[in-house]
C-alpha cells in the first residue's frame, strides 16, 4: 500500500475507482496534476499551466501559499478535530473574522464543508424564521447539488435531479445582453427585471415565500454583475412582504471582485449570506451561512433543526483564519482592485476591438466573463444553450488552443471566463491574456455576422 | 488578530459568533476543548475526558494520532487541492484501498464532503440508474442534514425540515424489544418486519420505487442489529423488484464493529453503500459512496448529475490512506472484535444483572446501547421519546455523573451508547466502564419496575 508515484498508476487507479462529478466516465480523461504554486499548476511531465479557473474559482490565495499550508500543519499538530458541539479556538476566530467583515447586522455564522449545504441551511433558516416555505431563486444560477441547492439552481445541471415539488419557483434575473423582457438597455431591465420580480411574488403569495436566494454576482452561468440599483430593488421587496434576501456568495466572497464580500460594492444588507471556497481557498472543505440579528435570535431559544458532524472544523477554520490573515497582510483586496481595473478590463476591452467574437466582456475586479457569438448584431451564441458533443466544438477548439499554450481557462457554453487566483502577479495575468487573446482567433474563424 | 489563547475569549468568541447545530444557543454553554489525544480530550482547565462517543462517532483512529497527523502535514506540503475534474494521487489511492474493502462488486467511489452528501448522491444514483423515484427509508435512522438527506431520516431531527414531497416513504424496520409488529421474540421481528417491507413495497407499488436506503446498523437512534437474516431477507425483496440497495454506513463503516463494513458481518452486498466518519476519523471533512459495477456502467456513456467543488479532496483523502494503513498496521479490527467480545459484552451483561434500570444490552464490537426504562416487564423508556427539558432529567443527571467522573458518553432519548475511539486500551475501557457502572446507579434511582 502506498500513493502511486506515476501519471500512469494515478490514472488507472482513477479510471478503475473514481466516479467524476457531472460527467460521463467513458468520455472523460482526468489529467494527473503533480504540484501547484501560486497561479500555476503542473502535471507530472512537466507541463505548466496558469490556472486562469482558479481550479473552480476556490483558488482565491493561490496554491500552496507557505502561510495558509503552515497553518494547516500547525492545526493539524494541534487539534484535527472537535465536535461542534464543543468551543473551538480556531472557529471561534474565523466566525469573528468573517462576522467582521459581512455587511450590515450579519454577525453569527453557521459551518458546514461546503457551499451546497451552505444554502441548504440558508433556505432553512429563512423558512424556520419565517414561518413560510417557498423559495424564490434565478433562472441562470448554480446553488449546490445537494437536493434543495440542485432545485434551486437555475441550470441544466437541475434537470436530472428535479424530481419533485420543494417549493423553489424560478425567476429571471436582469442580463440585459440576452433580455428575458425585452429591454433594450440597462435602465430597462433593471425596471423590468424588478417589475417582473414583484409581480411573481404578488402571484406566488407574499405569505408563502420565505426567502429569495440569488448568487449577488451570478457566477457560473454568465458573470453577470447586477445593474445598480438591482439589489437595493430586491431588498426593498423583500422588506416589503416580509421576505428574506439571502446572497449566495460562494463564487464571489473573499476577494473575488476586490471586496470581502461582492455585495458591499452595493450597500446592501442581506438576511443570509452563504460561503465556501474563498474562504479557505479550498484547502480543507469548508463553507457556511453568516446571518442577521433577527435570524440568529430565532434559534436562541427555538433548537436550530440542522447540523452536520463536521460543523466549524478546527482544520478548516485554521486555514480560514490565516487565509484572512495573509489576505490583510498582502493587501489582496487592493490587488485585485488594481489589476482588474488597470490591467485586465483596459485589455479585454481591447480583445473586443480586434475579435469580432467577442460579443460582450462583463466582470469586476478578477472575475470575467467574455461572451462569444457568431453575429454581434443578434448575439447569436458561438455555441448553443447547454451544448455538448459536435454541438460544443467551437468552444472545445478555444478551450484546447488556450491549453496548448499554457493556460487553463474555465469555459461554459458560450462563455469563456477569467478567474485567476487572486494573488497573480501582473506579469503572470499579461501572459495569460496574451495567450488568450491568440486563441481568440479560433473563435473568430466561426464568427458568421 | 489572532486566535485566541484562553477559554474565556474562545467561550464568548463562540457565543457572539457561532451558531451550533441542533441547539437553541441560549440553552447551551459549549465546553472549549484544548487538546485531545487518543481515546482522551482536554478542556483549558486540565479536565480530561474519556471520549467514549468518539466526538460524534467518528474518532475511529483516535485523537491525534501521529501516523494520520503527519500524513495531513505531508500533504498539505505537497498539494492541498486540485478540483475534481483532475487525477489526484491521493484520491486514487483512497478509492483503491476502499474499493478492495467494500462487499462484492462494489468497485468505484464518488467522493463527498460528508454522510449527508453520500445519501444524497446514493439517491440520485439509483433514481437515475433505475429511472425511478421512490426511496424507502426506516423509522428510527438517521441519514444527514441536506434536503433529501433529512427527510429519509427517520427521527425527530427530520419533523422541522420534512416540508415537502421528496418521494421518501418511511418503514419500520426490526427493533423486537420496541417491536412494531406485536413480535414477541427476534424470529417472529424477523419474519414479520421484512413482511411489512415487502407489503410496503407491494402498496407503493415496485414500479415506483428506485431504492431502499438503511442504516447497515442503526446508530444514533439505537444500535439496532439487524437480526440474522433480515438484510439477506431485505437484499432479496430488492432484487425480486428491481430496487437499489442502500446501504448507510456512515456511522459503522470503518471498524466501529470489526469490520471493515458492517454489512460483511451478514455476507450482504449492497448496490450502494455510503460512507463518511470513520474513512479517516473526521480529521478533514471527507465522505462518498461506493456503488456496484451496473450503477458505475450506468454513467460510463450517461453524465452523472452530480457534484461538487471539493469531491475527492486530496488532503481528506490522504489522511484516508494514512488511516486505513494504521488500522492494518495496529491490526485494529481484531482490537476492537476482541475488546468487544472479551471485555466489553460480558462488563455490560454484568451490569445488566446489577442494574435494574437497564432494560437491555446492544451491541456489537465497540459500538454498544443500553436502553434504560423504568420498568423491565413493560419496557417504560427512562424518558419519554424525544425528551427535552424537565422531561429529560433522569438522562440529563444520567449524562453529569459520567461526565463529572471523567467520561464523557453519547446519550439519545433514554438510551446511552458507548462507543470509544476503536484504539482504546483495555485499561481506559475498563476505567469508563467503571464510571458508567457508578453513574447507571442515577438511572436506577428512577425504577419503579
Amino acid at each position: 500500500m502506498a500513493i502511486p508515484t506515476t501519471a500512469d498508476e494515478v490514472r488507472r487507479l482513477d479510471r478503475d475507482h473514481v466516479l467524476h462529478s457531472w460527467s460521463a466516465q467513458a468520455h472523460i480523461n482526468p489529467l494527473p496534476i503533480k504540484s501547484a504554486s501560486g497561479a500555476s499548476f503542473s502535471d507530472y511531465d512537466g507541463n505548466t499551466w496558469l490556472d486562469f479557473a482558479s481550479q473552480l474559482v476556490n483558488s482565491n490565495i493561490g496554491h500552496q501559499h507557505p502561510k495558509v499550508v503552515q497553518a494547516i500543519k500547525d492545526q493539524a499538530e494541534k487539534l484535527c478535530f472537535v465536535a461542534p458541539a464543543f468551543a473551538n479556538d480556531a472557529r471561534s476566530e474565523l466566525a469573528r473574522l468573517i462576522a467582521e467583515r459581512a455587511p450590515g447586522d450579519l454577525n453569527k455564522v453557521f459551518f458546514t464543508n461546503g457551499g451546497a449545504e451552505a444554502n441548504e441551511n440558508a433556505i432553512r433558516m429563512a423558512r424556520v424564521h419565517t414561518g413560510k416555505q417557498k423559495i424564490l431563486s434565478a433562472y441562470r444560477s448554480y446553488h449546490g447539488a445537494t437536493h434543495t441547492a440542485i432545485t434551486a439552481t437555475g441550470d441544466p445541471r437541475r434537470w436530472a435531479s428535479d424530481n419533485s415539488s420543494t417549493g423553489i419557483v424560478h425567476f429571471f434575473g436582469p442580463y440585459a445582453y440576452r433580455s428575458a423582457f425585452g429591454a433594450k438597455n440597462e435602465a430597462e431591465e433593471l425596471e423590468r427585471s424588478l417589475g417582473h420580480l414583484e409581480q411573481l411574488v404578488m402571484l406566488e403569495g407574499p405569505g408563502t415565500i420565505a426567502g429569495i436566494l440569488l448568487e449577488t454576482i451570478v457566477g457560473t452561468n454568465g458573470v453577470l454583475l447586477p445593474p445598480d440599483g438591482y439589489l437595493a430593488g430586491v431588498r426593498e421587496i423583500c422588506d416589503k412582504y416580509g421576505i428574506m434576501l439571502i446572497a449566495d456568495e460562494v463564487m464571489v466572497g473573499f476577494g473575488r471582485v476586490g471586496e470581502w464580500f461582492a455585495i458591499n460594492n452595493w450597500g446592501v444588507t442581506p438576511d443570509l449570506l452563504t460561503f465556501a471556497k474563498g474562504v479557505n481557498s479550498g484547502y480543507v472543505p469548508l463553507g457556511g451561512v453568516v446571518m442577521s440579528k433577527a435570524i440568529a435570535d430565532t434559534f436562541e431559544d427555538r433548537p436550530f433543526p440542522g447540523g452536520l458532524t463536521y460543523s466549524g472544523h478546527p482544520l478548516a477554520c485554521a486555514a480560514g483564519v490565516a487565509s484572512i490573515e495573509v489576505f490583510e497582510e498582502e493587501k489582496i483586496l487592493e490587488h485585485v482592485k488594481d489589476l482588474g481595473e488597470r490591467v485586465l478590463r483596459p485589455r479585454l476591452d481591447k480583445m473586443a476591438v480586434d475579435h469580432p467574437s467577442i460579443g460582450e466582456i462583463r466582470g469586476k475586479g478578477l472575475f470575467f466573463a467574455l461572451e462569444l457569438v457568431t453575429n454581434r448584431e443578434t448575439h447569436e451564441p458561438l455555441v448553443v444553450f447547454n451544448a455538448s458533443g459536435a454541438d460544443a466544438e467551437p468552444m472545445t477548439k478555444l478551450l484546447a488552443a488556450c491549453k496548448e499554450r499554457g493556460v487553463w481557462p474555465f469555459t461554459h457554453f458560450n462563455r469563456l471566463h477569467i478567474a485567476p487566483p487572486l494573488v497573480i502577479s501582473e506579469e503572470e495575468l499579461v501572459r495569460g491574456l496574451d495567450v488568450i487573446d491568440e486563441a481568440l482567433k479560433v473563435a473568430d474563424e466561426y464568427y458568421t455576422g
